[in-house]
């Protein structure tokens, strides 16, 4: 399935500039980049409950937000994009 | 239905950092900010097609980049947050 991962992570200090560089890191390990703060990740149920603890485990709950976007098996029709950076599909061939 | 809108615009120059501006304006008669770049819009499918308009008019397809997600209906279960700012149902009571 899609899972689609948003971020918006404090870096006002160097301790979230660090935080950010880790949660981009496992992220890319799951996924692809498609826009600075948004990941696409094609997952199993398992991949995503651990990306989840991983990902939670590194973010400050107070200054930090993460969102998760489950967008199914059939999620080709349920995406569009307009301009710059268009995305490569994780699974193979080109998105759009 | 629950539509998703990620945008990632270059703020580079003066008139980058307008177009960011338009693009936050139209995404907030639209829905609601979740994160700095992100908004939720709980659109029928003629708004969902202004929306694009709208938006596709305001950007530089060289270097701005839009995404839209659509979560369908039955969203509310598709979609988990931790950390900070925590969204507000946008039909009536707290999501989160």
């Amino acid at each position: 399935m899609l899972v689609l991962i948003t971020y918006d992570v404090s870096t006002l200090t160097n301790a979230g500039q660090k935080r950010l560089r880790k949660v981009s890191k496992i992220c890319q390990r799951y996924g692809q980049r498609v826009q600075n703060s948004v990941f696409e990740c094609v997952v199993d149920t398992t991949q995503f409950a651990q990306l989840k603890v991983e990902l939670s485990e590194v973010i400050n709950e107070s200054t930090d937000s993460l969102r998760f976007y489950q967008l199914g098996k059939n999620y080709k029709n349920k995406v569009w994009h307009i301009g710059a950076k268009p995305s490569i599909d994780i699974e193979g061939t080109l998105l759009f």
